[in-house]
């Protein structure tokens, strides 16, 4: 069939500390059976074991950021994250090439974020989309976030195969487990594999016209005084609502001294990543996305 | 006044991802006045300055573990928290003093676990004690934990002055700020140096004759394989429920299948600390305690 799906990879631990895909790869590798479908092979693998050791986001720096074709090409790279890229993009990859090892990928994350369960693209590949929008109508909590911002050279893991897509669940702290967020996690992963079962055999029933995303418009910074530092903290009305509705006048921060601090900006949005600890670092508190109802039909 | 209290330490940053108390600091440092009393002075202060740049537990090792007269004693230990260990030790001891250089300390900390609002005390002192009730009686949501694992010779930060306690607030993740949070632990705080403020000026209405706490039974670490890899997280029924009553029978873990572990002992626990990633790599998934009514009267 064309488009036929014949080698899939699931990774974890790309973020060292983040402990849900790491140990549902050790569940995968310890009982291969539970993702293997008949008609592609299915392979799970840690991508950062020297971050998953010292249970730490990365070693020197993020992983995740790091699969640029320019950084891939460039030997004067020498990173321990730098150098591990490369082997994974000899594994999966190599990114760019119809001959890849890898026809589809995804990429497990959490985040302290009130995120539930959701998959991030940057791809614009149909049948990726298509296995997006069957996950979200067999998994209605499911939630969709594009974010394009590289996609000319996206630096992500997933960006490696052709196809692919990032997991992110939560809200969990970093060097946690817990029952329900790894629980929700596989669900998503056996759906897609599922997804791509059905695809490789006819069997699917329902090709998706559309679907609702949350697509990317900016990002913004926790308030800070002239040294830098944080002076204010995520507004308690905004914590723990994942994807929450933001119209002008809503409270976004909460001062260190209790005063709130409101959003400006005259365009509706919907807060994404909200206090996700891996951002205080890269300088911001939560992504604005716009939610909107996108045609597949590309 | 007998027992007068002449100069109180709020500290934070001991554990630099544990956010809460690194910007109470911030705050308290900012704006003195809001932890001024007229009776004492109060100092407050961050103690790992090296661990919070990197927004790591610690640098080399753990500073909440380091403050045994053995360790402070011995000039042949030098890595970075040995080192400031020594420092925080003349600025706010010397430990077993009686003329330490402050009367009470507050260390504040944070947890991933389900803990609410809580006060982890090793002395045996009865002021402490006296505050510690105080507190409850004022915060009843207040729950306070009797850890005399190694009251002989503390090693934490709490056991360098006379007297003192360490505040734990949860759940929050590392790496974070949560408003709530901040909030409830600042009001422990100005609880604690009201008591003082109370207790200096002769007008404390009540004394406590006896008080509820968690009194330490032992620690369980999460099954593992031959490896020592984790093959059970915490089961959901515990994972969200701090302080939570325990029978002989009642799950403890679920493991990565999905299969429960159950409480074997016959004594009815209390479950604390339930999920502390910082415990992942001291080999302990939660804290069983006994709970019962103490007298203060010792």
């Amino acid at each position: 069939m064309q488009n036929s799906i014949k080698k899939i990879a699931i990774t974890g631990g790309t973020h060292g500390n983040e402990l849900t895909g790491v140990y549902l790869i050790n569940k995968f590798t310890t009982n291969p059976k539970i993702i293997h479908r008949d008609s592609f092979k299915t392979i799970s693998m840690h991508t950062n074991l020297g971050a998953m050791k010292q249970c730490t986001r990365y070693v020197d720096k993020d992983l995740n950021r790091t699969f640029s074709k320019a950084a891939l090409a460039d030997d004067t790279l020498t990173s321990y994250e730098d150098k591990l890229a490369k082997e994974i993009n000899q594994k999966i990859g190599p990114k760019g090439s119809k001959d890849s090892n890898i026809d589809f990928i995804m990429d497990l994350h959490t985040t302290t974020s009130s995120m539930g369960l959701s998959i991030c693209i940057s791809s614009t590949d149909k049948l990726t989309w298509q296995a997006a929008a069957y996950a979200k109508d067999k998994l209605p909590e499911l939630n969709i976030f594009r974010w394009q911002g590289d996609t000319d050279d996206a630096a992500f893991v997933s960006s490696i195969p052709p196809r692919g897509f990032t997991i992110e669940v939560g809200p969990i702290p970093q060097g946690v487990l817990r029952a329900d967020v790894f629980i929700g996690t596989e669900n998503i992963v056996h759906t897609v594999l599922d997804f791509f079962e059905l695809h490789n055999t006819g069997k699917l029933d329902k090709h998706y016209d559309s679907v609702e995303i949350y697509d990317y418009k900016k990002l913004v910074d926790f308030p800070r005084n002239e040294s830098g530092d944080i002076v204010a903290m995520i507004h308690p009305d905004l914590q723990d609502d994942g994807y929450k509705k933001i119209d002008k006048g809503d409270p976004l921060f909460m001062t260190l001294d209790g005063e709130s601090v409101n959003y400006q900006d005259e365009d509706t949005a919907h807060a994404l990543f909200v206090n996700e600890a891996a951002y205080y670092e890269k300088g911001f508190a939560m992504c604005l996305t716009e939610k909107k109802l996108i045609s597949l039909e590309f």
